[in-house]
């Protein structure tokens, strides 16, 4: 018992008579004598992230082991919480599915989940916006934490703002998100495009696609910082996972 | 008649029976009829901000003359909307008050307002963190435009993270705020120290204090943009009226 | 007698009769003798430049004295050319006016002028297109080099990507164009835009506008060099007269 | 019927009497009904480039898959325009070889294209000049882009600042061209000489060719910007292709 | 008889009476004659460096092949030094064992070091501290070395500033330390606030883990140079072997 | 009483029974039951900084206001702190000298400080040495900052690397030193060549002493940071406030 | 006969009596008919560069195929010149030697050369000093250059400055040369030591060795320009064979 | 007696019979007795830079005030020492002239000097090209140094590549150089065309004239260190004092 979610479940077992009295304080005491931390040597897995932030602790694949990476999920599947790993490979996906054989892996987003049952609904739908067929890993990133996070995820893709005719037919699904992430590669413009049309906040995301003096998405990130509309914030280059993060935040509120 | 708070306000003032139809018909197709800009010849006021956004354009002071910065605000207040102007000298403010006897000046936040009833109110509380005492200006920015946007504001100024106690005594202030607005120069450690210990949205602005490697703040922005704690976008260096623009559409959701 | 227009000029009166033969050959005999640039000590006056590009040797103020500006002025005033000084102070102007009382000051474009008739016309029209308010100078810098070397010039300012309708209310200018410069700050997503509108050159204009992470217009430039349009070339940041130049080759064409 | 060149020749055969009205009619509705651009799911091709552009929509290879690719070149291919694939690898030219036997790839300039009957000849000759033997990819994809595009093109490879004569000696191809696409790599002041000796446009594209302090072009780039030349433009390290787009649109004047 | 600890050990057994006087002049004066380096070709053996040092000279396996690692390590071995080789592949160790059986090789930390009897005691206990499970091969380049260097050394894993409780509940070991090596990624705050919490020097090492703009460290790097805590100093990005000599140094005093 | 050497002191005055018991402790109930900072509005003094760190709070004039430096200064010695205000301007002294009239400027080292009692005394002498004259302002505020703590401080100013034997000359002084700070512009190789003389630790400052290719002391810090000798940590640009405060915690070891 | 000193061979014989003039003539007159340049397509030799320069032209391998670089190298030496490949593969060696058999491979420094008759000697001694054993790929491509270019060549290598003593003992090598090359990594204060102790030029050479802030060779490169020490010049990152013309240039004075 | 010119002249005074040997040896007793170097507190004068490297040392007048220059220029010059003071202010001349009234101010060049008798002449001509007029105040930094350190200065201004016919027709001066400086800001390609036309060793000079892309001359010191011409080695942006150091050197061989 590691969540929000599943403290208001269990209350409202209480509340509803499903469940007694001594076994739901047994259950709370429990999680409350837990430590809020397990240490596995290399790793300190944070068992009270969920009751912090709305969401289990999310694993970040890059520069971890196959092994490494199964032993963190383990431990946080085992308390009850819905596993999230990012930058997955294939190899990881294998290693983690010795243990928990329910993991999915998607490919284009490469992202490994298990949802369990400790994930609470989002408000309104994220829309998912991407410059372009290139910007599509980073997009499916961010959409797919978002979904995993509880929240209803609308994609619209390869809408660049040099052929703005594509953009502006879609201004219906523009303005019916609660909140929009936007990525793009090479000069970052659709954020301030995107934002001039709605009313909603906009996360951006930059991209290292593009080539020669796109720096690997520096170019995408400072366009993107000094955007003439005031709705956007920026998230780091090519971090879908963190604007599909704090997109949920918002969409919770 | 430029804001959807005034379109409500006079759709409910029919509904009350206060206004008769034909009159409220009028006023609305006058503002229907209205060119959506107004052209300055230098400028051109964008008058359907505020049914696109929820707050009349702004007017970023920085490299315009108190002359020009005195008609495009008469312009917008002409209309009835509330004028925010950033970046203000005195001279700007001088140039104003001609115009807008009534207008304010924040000279901590070197900004110009005068609010009229065309500002909805946000839900819940927007929280301004400091890291330091010569944050302040960009800080106060942040404030000072949020409230003028409609936000209930609270003030945490000179928070640190190398003296961590002075801010883990303000847990209360942190938990209780819907969005929080962190400022922070030199390493720009502090927005992922509070969002560890938060689950609302954290905005963060990276300030231009500093010296040497600070490089005008790039230490700062970088360090924000980095951040291992995920539910934190950035804004960019000492934009705090970005990070109240974004903070104050989150908190009108 | 230093430009293509002059001789043309010459020939033509010969054609039709106007000038004999002997005052002609003797003109261009002197014109051919004299050294093709002449030495001040610390300048040396290229005259033979228009010959060989169009225009005569264009004086960049930045670095030189009132002093050198005006005996380099005088120097070209003398063999017949157009005098054109960019990024010339009023200190620049004095001098200059002394020798050629003729001179006019732009000071918005911060250009001192002289328009001989060595400058043959363009075939359409030049558009110079700004996003924002603040990007004038160089936008004028632009339109007044443009409108020296013989050229039409329509202006279209403060039309930034943040509040599209302001631009898409004007394609009938912008499709009307020959040669569109667009200059623009802070994120530099303009000329992308407009290049997507259209299917004349565009040359973009990166502007030093903006602060913190705009690094004095790299920002801008960056995503002008990133466009994901491809009708798009860039020149400097600020350099509204190199913008001109490109322009006008390319509208003599 | 997706280019200004079919309209213009459908109406030609209408004027000679080789095509009835109604057949002519009917074409055009359907052309006009049909929508701008096709969905994909991962891209939404662009039918009516041609239109506003003067060229059918481009296919940037770089991150993209063959299936992705061969798919969007089979979607333009069937609507009778030319298709242009740049950055592709051989595998990418197998994949769209599947659809369209008659493609050809050059696997100098990494391109793949199939020439249709959409595309009008420029008016002058193009001239691609390259400083050194390693600069030839990059211009190759600026020449044999231009070539699909219409244009005449000449060639003039390895002719750097450090042995002029080899350019001097060139003089009379450098002022036959119309418009000049000078590509450069190391300290890139190629196109500063050749911009000194001609009257047309040049436009200069820096290439990542060096080493140690050439930053992967962007020493070259960096020169190109600060010419002391007035009549040069510049685009994206290595983006040949976008030089002979700007060149092309020039050139179609 | 290359280190301080050496000619101490003989001037005590000589005041032991464990050794005659004239035994220990010559090896004294032996050792003073050698060459204080010797010269391997491609290498210079700096033999002198544990007399001004405290430690022998170690080999930096970066851009050094097996061969010649192997050829240095042996020098420095049959002087009766103890070796320490950082950035040490497999490889390397493999020709190192050669010759040196009993060299050990700690693959985390890819060093290879074999300890003899020139090494004194450092005075209290070095703590190295890391932020993340990314940052362990960095961390353990430190600890192995610190080690091998004659100190104590205790290990924390795992205590990023995002989920401050891990840290906080630390701060018995933080307290015990002398000496404190932070070594973290990402935005690298962790630093400034292990230094806010104690009297210990901290030694900070930027770690290249992250991605995007993280800059390959150097987003940690300019974080740690701009602690607002005010006892950090910092060395190179990933060098663990740096922060431990200092380290070393410190708790040797 | 804020400070570990007061809490001494009060305790061997009751050994020694110079202080009653009952005395004693209230004055400590007292410091314990006071908050650990004090609220200035927009500034919290953080007054257990002495306890955790072993100097009380230091004031950072850079961007604060005389009449804040004043406050800040009254709010620490009040408590009977010692007070130090770093890149003090001499406006912020007189400031200051209002409530503290025994505080001292150090002009060359633009530093204000008044010693109390509650600084205990370092074990060794703290070498300052510095390249240039140049550098000399960050020399001295190493130099006096490191005295103000308690530290003996040596002075060895202009000994750049271009002239050693000025350098080689002293080495006396060198290996005398417990700890050495070593100040340079320009290249930053001295910290490396005194690092390869003495077994002290180095702390090296770069300073943005220098012009071109220095880049504002960049330069320096770089040289700084890849020393080939590897006892040397770095601290900032220009900050030799940081480089004697972590000099001090190493020489109260 | 493309170098001057095979011009003043055949005027020498001539004089001596060994040539008879009508024989001299024709060859003369031959070599001045000759095209100053051979255009193999891809690349322009450029015979002239000896009779100019003293060297003829040496081919950069970096970029070039091995049948591009043995065609080149073909057309070299069939006019008598000596060949110069730097950069070279050994596939490039092996395509070069089907034509020229007596081709030698320096496989350290990446160097195929075939020595001919055309090369005068240099007058004194050029020292190549390098850092650090890992430098030495560099260092060998300065020396084998400069051998091949005529000049005798001393090496002196692993003399960096953190082991002053290494370089102090050679200072008879250090004054006996008549120009100096210094190759160093990491920091780049080996030149400025260097330039300290000797009356000669010293050019400096940067190289890319280290890691982290290193930032491949940057750090080494400002290092050396903002020398302390006055005569010091610096070529570009890893650039031996740059080096070693200068310096051969200065020698053969 | 600091100079190798001072003893060669004593020597061939005692040659000639023009000085009896007793007092020769006590003059050179004495310049052997005398320390090296005089310490003035903040500066140590290094009396033996004329012995090791040909001329006294020099001052660098930035960041030092005038009265730390005239106390430096009067120790060198009581010497009997040439005076060479660089960056210097009118108010340091006026504070150098009290103590050495012969001392002459360039204005131009920002240089002070005294020319006593202990400088020896070089043996050919130093050519100092320069691009621009706005180059004037570097290039007079090279000129007036070279004449001080005994050399014949050419100069040849104002011939940038844009127009090389102003080169191109000045080829006798520039082949009869023995070494050539060559001054240029913006894209700094000067130095690989005049270095592609001789054989002379040539220096180049980035100067920080230019703007935007310039980034204070950093865009033209990459032109020069990636040269294609491979005789041209590069000093600091500005440096023209350390170019005519390194030509002097070279012209002194």
């Amino acid at each position: 018992m590691t969540s929000n979610k599943q403290v208001q479940d269990l209350l409202e077992q209480v509340a509803r008579g499903e469940l007694d009295v001594e076994t739901a304080r047994d259950q709370l005491i429990d999680a409350i004598r837990a430590r809020p931390f397990e240490d596995l040597g290399f790793a300190r897995v944070d068992h009270h992230r969920s009751v912090r932030q709305g969401f289990p602790e999310v694993v970040l694949g890059l520069g971890k082991t196959p092994a490494q990476i199964a032993a963190i999920a383990t431990a946080i599947a085992e308390r009850g919480s819905s596993v999230l790993i990012t930058r997955a490979t294939a190899a990881a996906y294998e290693a983690v599915r010795v243990a928990i054989p329910q993991a999915t892996y998607y490919s284009d987003a490469a992202i490994v989940t298990w949802r369990q049952r400790d994930v609470s609904e989002g408000k309104g739908t994220i829309l998912v916006v991407a410059a372009g067929t290139s910007d599509l890993a980073v997009a499916e990133e961010a959409a797919v934490t978002a979904e995993l996070m509880g929240n209803r995820v609308d994609r619209l893709y390869d809408v660049g703002v040099a052929g703005l005719h594509r953009l502006l037919g879609e201004r219906t699904r523009l303005e019916s998100a609660r909140v929009i992430i936007v990525v793009a590669g090479m000069e970052g413009a659709l954020p301030s495009v995107v934002s001039g049309l709605v009313s909603a906040p906009v996360i951006a995301v930059p991209t290292s696609i593009g080539y020669g003096a796109s720096f690997g998405g520096v170019a995408a990130l400072l366009g993107m910082l000094n955007s003439c509309a005031s709705g956007v914030s920026v998230v780091n280059i090519d971090n879908g996972f963190g604007a599909a993060t704090v997109a949920s935040l918002i969409n919770h509120l």
